[in-house]
């Protein structure tokens, strides 16, 4: 058996799993990122974080597979830009293999989640399939014929910033409208936020009696506590996230659409109607080639596995 | 050197092409569809069109191409729905295959044309471009890696059909706010109507008397006639035009992207503030992931150079 490190480099832990090539994780830790010691340190203790790991359960590594935020070429294993890490230009992968001569591949963290998902969760049975994570902002990850799909120089897959409306939100991109400034859970913590301000009579006021303390499930409380402007919160959010979704469909026609993100532990209070919002918009009907919509399902653990398993088929 | 057959099909003519191994185009002809003769009289006639071109130039042939309107499914040669054609799950490869024994492959025309523009046209340097034919609808075609991209039964690459502005304009696919109903000619054409009947000082009144003339030609006209309604109207086109292309861009980051369709002879009009707009909307900006926005070069041959390269490629 053949074993892997796959490694979630973020601002604040750096989480590392080994994966049998089956997909069997095997042992995972994590550390502190300490950023400000800056990237060779990083690089050293990812390294040894990884060895470490392995001599523990006594297994020899055959790669080490990094997803990380920010912009990567992966080709490169180059952090070319992350603002998170405040990285530029890092070559993350040849630092590593400096300290341990194996096998290195780097992806974008949001990447790796996809591949994870795909190799041993919820994307398991589809070869074609897109992960999306609704969090600050709104990842992805592509996967095409089981292969990720990056783009020219590993610089596409940024579905949160394609426009669902023209002239409207403010995004943190500079674009105005995009799927982002609506999707993620920022976005509905903003709608939340809103209603409530125009609503004093909400029981989302009894949920949550300053808006500073509103976060991605207000709403949804609000809703199953029979608030109609909870309702209309959640029916809003749902209809722009469908929207979304059925347009990553009609251009990539996955599979399968998976979702990750907090807000998937709503379950089918948010699955039910975007499943049907979403069917309602694909090109040419769901008899043809359906999409299947389901909830990502390795959680936090997605990118170590995803990041394992971008080495294991690399070598 | 070996040479393909590669056919447009469409509604009124089907177009034929007799192309060798290093893209040149010895021959040509079309013959009218006769749609109404039903699917097996026009794969008999396909087929003859063909051999009867060969023969002429006295050459043999090594496969057969097509491009055909619809949904194809690419993989098993069949044409699984064509509004156009009136056809419902034809067998178009097989069909072909038993009047002349030679490989046959099928795909859709946008994707044909993609992939003939790849190979012969403009987008020969690019190994990943998309190209946008701005007609009745927005069609498309993707390469990626120098492949045609498709998606799960080729049903996705529909982006003309993907959302820009939620609620907005009625698409014909059903939806609202599509990329198409702010994109197609026929919407340029609908914006102009639109503008002409709020300004009865306008020039574009003198170009074009009555609205049923208004064709893709007259804002840009009224443009040039220095018409401030007519400048409203190209910009705002313009302007959606390059949402839905830097939406694109920050999804699939394409190296290229093509602009097909009778619009593009504006040339510079058009294409001089669409790279501007495009460019400023461009995820991560334009320095490390550059992407080169040009007109298409091949015109109405695209789909049958890509058509007969689909055949090339495959045997």
């Amino acid at each position: 058996m053949k074993y892997y490190a796959g490694i979630d480099l973020g601002g604040t832990f750096i989480k590392c799993g080994i994966i049998d090539e089956e997909g069997k994780l095997i042992a995972k830790d994590k550390i502190p990122t300490e950023k400000e010691n800056g990237f060779q340190y990083i690089a050293n203790k990812m390294s040894d974080l990884a060895l470490s790991l392995a001599n523990k359960m006594n297994v020899k590594l055959h790669g080490i597979g990094i997803g990380s935020p920010g912009t990567v070429n992966s080709q490169k294993g180059v952090i070319v830009y992350s603002n998170n890490l405040d990285w530029d230009n890092v070559p993350l992968a040849e630092l590593i293999k400096q300290r341990i001569n194996l096998p290195v591949k780097v992806t974008n963290d949001a990447n790796a989640a996809a591949i994870g998902e795909q190799f041993c969760g919820a994307g398991k049975e589809y070869s074609d399939m897109i992960l999306i994570t609704l969090g600050t902002g709104v990842g992805s990850g592509i996967v095409i014929e089981g292969k990720l799909f990056e783009g020219y120089r590993s610089a596409g897959a940024e579905i949160g910033h394609s426009v669902i409306h023209v002239g409207g939100e403010k995004c943190t991109c500079g674009r105005r409208g995009c799927f982002e400034a609506y999707a993620s859970a920022t976005a509905l913590i903003r709608q939340t936020r809103r209603a409530m301000e125009r609503n004093h009579n909400s029981a989302m006021w009894r949920l949550c009696d300053r808006l500073e303390n509103v976060n991605g499930r207000t709403a949804f409380d609000g809703l199953r506590d029979g608030d109609k402007t909870a309702k209309r919160v959640v029916n809003t959010y749902i209809r722009y996230l469908a929207e979304g979704i059925a347009n990553l469909c009609n251009e990539f026609r996955p599979q399968a659409v998976l979702l990750g993100g907090g807000i998937c532990a709503e379950g089918d209070t948010l699955l039910r109607p975007l499943k049907k919002l979403v069917n309602e918009r694909l090109f040419g009907g769901t008899k043809y080639a359906p999409v299947q919509l389901l909830t990502a399902s390795l959680g936090n653990d997605a990118g170590v596995y995803g990041a394992a398993r971008l080495v294991m088929v690399s070598c």
